[in-house]
């Protein structure tokens, strides 16, 4: 198994790549992609065998991560391929404006070398070859990935894979790197030849890490997703109709992984009511049901000891089984609204692992009081009944949350080219960007427009024989109409 | 005359009027795009007579400013009205897929109130009704301005017309404001109702601005445009075919009122043959005929000053004429590639007003050596016959600027769907965003999902009536195939 290089020899063969990476044909990349994806999925049980030892997650969840992780390298082979991505754009001349307009063709192009800083609770997804990486190579950006040390000899395995599927598809060396440790990980971030970092994982070394990025002589953007409480809201009406179900689901969302989700939902507002009370006691029931759990590592078990423990909770508020010795319980915390404002710098603050907390409000109007000291998320949740007038909660939710569910649960993120994974700080560095759909891509990529370019000297996409989605003077074309 | 008010009154108002600015239907904030247009041309001869007396820019110029501010303005309103810049997005369900794809919709969403930092140089175009405060306002933010000090009765009368146009346009209190001085400028960075910051200006103050920006316990992205050397570079064919031509565009362009566009043609490589000898002969005589002309402000004539001064040039490199009291001369500095080398720290840095460096080289490698020491441009240009083989260099260029201009001159930016003001540091800070352009709006947009939404909670443009252009399982939809 091959060890990681230093940074400054990943970084230089990034740079040495970018501009046959940035040059190489778009079905070329898409080739890449696929033939990532199809190493993971034939290297299946050796992988998830690997993930299961490093990160105590289990080997069904983990085999169903792989099939997402080549899905979506896949997805975004799909994308590189539409072609919609490059917002290619011409505008012919007209000197009849003020001022006068020439030629006007506009293209996204590769920013270049990528960082990228693997998530410790996602070793397929959002690792080695997880989004980040899919979405940069796919613009056409070679990749320095940063291995999480929660699941290093996986990290080590999958990008031994990644480089040999790389060289044999033709990809140009240096397009595609790993290195290990916490200076290393600052020495990427700091190094020139790195244009763009993507982050997924704490809110103090994401926001250490967007400290550095943005101190630089030359600051890079930096697309960090960091903490994320995620609120849900039960009205009365769906406590009264559904009040079983939503505990199940509750429940079932916030322990599930051990509750290792950055979507977990970690904060819900229950009607302070027979409705609620009879939804709280669900939940205290189906809590006794919830498995405990082996959490990542040693120290996000300690973490996770230590949020408890800061607490101070009496013994009535915390509902706990009594898990093996390594092993997590998960912990619901019921409090009021009062005691929720009194200390709401805790209650909202997220907790890696099994631990949510529940809000009893008695009226809209506090409910909103609540939600005020809510932070950005990347999802809020709502279960609701059609009787329901919630169109002022829904919109006070959208403008805290980067995704807003109806009737469900937040964990669980689908791939799909309208996906929105970000939201307000601290749910990110960057809200205006997402980290999981189509439009990733877009953070790796920067606008040109070229002025009364000759056309032998275009790029394809902006010639006018192409065919890719494009805008023309204002109106979008696409390329069936093109063909008709 | 109407005085500014402090940042504090203004923020929170923004803020108050942030939800009501962005649920403002699209035709309605069309129509206040319209009107401030149209404000701007009823009171052209007064305020063209305000900005005249206190920039010293020639009357024709800031008559024809006007008459491009009005264009951009109803340029967003079409933006607007058209709707692609929404992104909007459904994904259907499937519940086949890993994981399962609820249906989601996406949608693009106001950041919130908008800190707009005025440029001197524009005292229209990119001051209190710029592309800055027009884009911000189309995508639905309330606009906080911070006036330029090099034209504060002009930003006044602005501002109080805008304000009324606002307001009998049925606009919400609160929707634009306008504030001065340096620590009202740094409050309003720092302020937590402001979402994002617009900003064109000085390398200096730019990057002041967007430390703090950065700083903030919730950072907030910061859309500066500061400084740019926008190179040239003349091939050996060119020069002999079209020298004289040549000469005069770029002696035109540099010298442009004043050499105060930030597009200005900074340093411009031409070869060292008997060509470029000519070339050069005949810049030497256009700049004898080049107006003397006063700068926009007493601190720009002392940093100008400042800048020739420390370049400590002998007698025969710099070309200047004999400005009167008060005016500046344009100055021409000719250098050889192993000057611009050793002093490569001055000669890319951008000198604001008449000035430009002529950097004779003799081959290509020559010619690739330098322009690597040139940073980030807004612009680079080439002056190129059809026999050049100058791919590589169109490649060069394109990595150091956003608008790669053949055979024209880099000043005078069009308004146009594809036009892209932006490059990377220090040409800006965020060099995937453009501040001019129809994609100039997205700089003041977020994402948003809803999942599973019931439809009568859906925002318009998500439902399935909606006839705005978007894409749907994958593929775009335009209106005009919705509607056949």
């Amino acid at each position: 198994m091959s060890r990681p290089v230093p940074v400054e020899e990943a970084a230089v063969a990034a740079a040495d790549a970018a501009a046959l990476v940035a040059a190489s044909p778009r079905p070329d990349r898409a080739r890449w992609l696929d033939a990532l994806a199809a190493v993971l999925e034939a290297h299946r049980d050796e992988l998830v065998q690997l993930a299961a030892e490093e990160t105590h997650l289990s080997t069904s969840r983990l085999d169903g991560e792989v099939t997402r992780t080549a899905a979506q390298l896949r997805f975004f082979a799909g994308v590189v391929l539409e072609g919609s991505y490059l917002e290619a754009t011409i505008d012919t001349a007209d000197a009849t404006l003020t001022p006068p307009r020439p030629d006007l063709r506009r293209i996204l192009r590769p920013l270049g070398p990528v960082g990228v800083f693997a998530a410790s609770n996602f070793p397929f997804a959002f690792s080695v070859l997880g989004n980040d990486t899919a979405s940069a190579l796919a613009a056409g950006c070679p990749v320095v990935v940063k291995a999480h040390p929660g699941h290093p000899l996986l990290s080590r395995r999958v990008a031994e894979l990644a480089r040999g599927v790389l060289s044999d598809a033709g990809a140009p060396p240096g397009v595609f790197d790993l290195v290990e440790g916490v200076e290393d990980g600052v020495d990427l971030v700091r190094h020139p030849a790195i244009r763009a970092v993507g982050f997924t994982g704490s809110t103090a070394g994401g926001r250490a890490l967007f400290d550095i990025a943005c101190a630089r002589s030359a600051p890079i953007p930096f697309y960090g997703e960091l903490g994320s409480i995620n609120p849900v809201v039960v009205t009365e009406a769906a406590a009264r109709r559904r009040g079983p179900s939503i505990a199940a689901g509750f429940v079932g969302s916030f322990t599930r992984d051990g509750g290792q989700y950055c979507t977990k939902p970690g904060l819900v507002f229950v009607p302070d009511s027979d409705a609620g009370d009879a939804l709280v006691a669900a939940i205290e029931e189906q809590l006794l049901l919830a498995p405990s759990q082996m959490l990542l590592t040693e120290h996000v078990t300690a973490a996770f000891d230590h949020h408890v423990a800061r607490g101070e909770f009496d013994g009535r508020s915390i509902l706990r089984g009594c898990a093996a010795v390594g092993e997590t319980d998960p912990v619901v915390v019921t409090v009021d609204l009062g005691q929720f404002l009194d200390r709401h710098d805790y209650f909202v603050h997220e907790c890696f692992g099994p631990f949510a907390v529940v809000v009893r409000y008695r009226e809209d109007r506090d409910l909103s009081v609540g939600l005020v000291q809510v932070e950005g998320s990347l999802t809020a949740t709502l279960h609701i009944e059609d009787s329901d007038d919630i169109a002022a909660l829904v919109e006070q939710l959208s403008a805290r949350s980067g995704r807003v569910i109806f009737n469900s649960w937040p964990t669980g993120v689908a791939i799909a080219w309208g996906q929105h994974h970000g939201g307000p700080w601290p749910a990110t560095t960057s809200s205006i960007h997402t980290s999981v759909g189509a439009t990733a891509i877009r953070r790796f990529l920067t606008p040109i427009a070229y002025q009364d370019c000759p056309p032998a000297l275009l790029p394809e996409e902006l010639t006018d024989e192409s065919t890719v989605p494009r805008r023309i003077d204002g109106e979008m074309v696409s390329p069936s109409r093109l063909r008709a």
